[in-house]
């Protein structure tokens, strides 16, 4: 077995500001943009918003605020 | 890769006072009005508030005041 | 751009004991009264409570205690 | 403007203690009962608690403590 | 009107101690069983638990911890 | 009536260790597994747990970290 | 009975890293990666992420962080 240090979810968060994230929430809407900041509460800032439909955009919102407590996950892939 | 400084989300709010905001709700409800107070909990007064169905005016209410708890994002575009 | 300083939710709630306020729960239901208390819960004390389906009173309640948690906004304008 | 002294959501619970409350539940349920007890939780003590449908009484439970996170609103004229 | 000095819930609940009670749980569930613990979560131990449909024992489970966050009320009259 | 002294919902978790139980989660889901540890927050070690239809196993996971938020009752009896 | 010492969940967690884990979330939605990360609210860090239906990959992630409050059980085995 390779050792493996253990990444902090916050860390992880913090190298991906200014990178292109997909945001998943509660109840199955998906954004993505461009994550200009976030808190320990994992509310988070996106800039150039935008909510998909599957990998289609369907709607833009420039900057948004997210309550973290509706995000269910963030992926900088995305 | 350009450096980028963290905003937090309640700096983006605190600049957004003031301004017309888009308030999307857990359940699917649109709200927007001028944003004109929030608090650490993300709850929010909004003034000239509207509910919207799409991008239409449904209802008009005057002064609102929103519990962060019901807030999925909020959008200083809108 | 003009100037505003902000607005506590709790110190609008505070400006409208008194008066007639449109309460909108989780669920969809709608409660009209005049509130005559709250806490930094917000919840909420209302007199000559009614529900509403859309702008009709289809229930009359007297003194009603709303746990905040169940708030998602709040109208003085109701 | 009339003068008007906020009343404290709990205080008017108080005041209800000895009465028949109508407790609204999320999820829709409703039950009548005297409040014989309660706690800063709002969880609540009914005694002769019956559950309705509309008006009618459709079960009798004798004592019951109900959690407080269920509780959306009491009303003390029910 | 009869002075009437308030129950605390949970000293209701330790009343109830041994006695068989009702539990209703959010989304529906009712369970019967002896009462033999609890803490102030509202975290429930029974023994001899059964599950009920209307009043029909449908399942049956000796001892069982429930969750007091599922917990909408318990009536030791049940 | 018989004397009966309270049970700690914790302690009785502590006894069932090493014993097979079944977990009630919300939603519906079933598991079953040998219960190998707990916390404070009821979050829980199964080992070679299984998912349940009815009595019937339909699927066999190894360990399985469930959080306690996400559980509705424990049967140690299961 | 065999005597058996305790597993903390959050320490079972720590030996999963660097391996596959299967995560159910709430709402029923399954994802699968190598688990680089958590913290003690359970936010989890995994890479090379996929979410499944049944036992199929339907989308690739890459690195995804996922919320604990989502979490109903992590399964290192899967």
């Amino acid at each position: 077995m390779i050792f493996m240090s253990a990444q902090r979810p916050l860390d992880v968060l913090n190298r991906a500001l200014g990178s292109s994230v997909l945001v998943s929430l509660k109840g199955g809407r998906e954004l993505r943009g461009k994550l200009s900041g976030f808190d320990v509460h994992v509310n988070l800032v996106l800039e150039d918003a935008e909510e998909l439909h599957g990998n289609e955009s369907v709607k833009r919102y420039g900057t948004m605020i997210i309550r973290g407590d509706s995000v269910v996950f963030i992926s900088p892939a995305g």
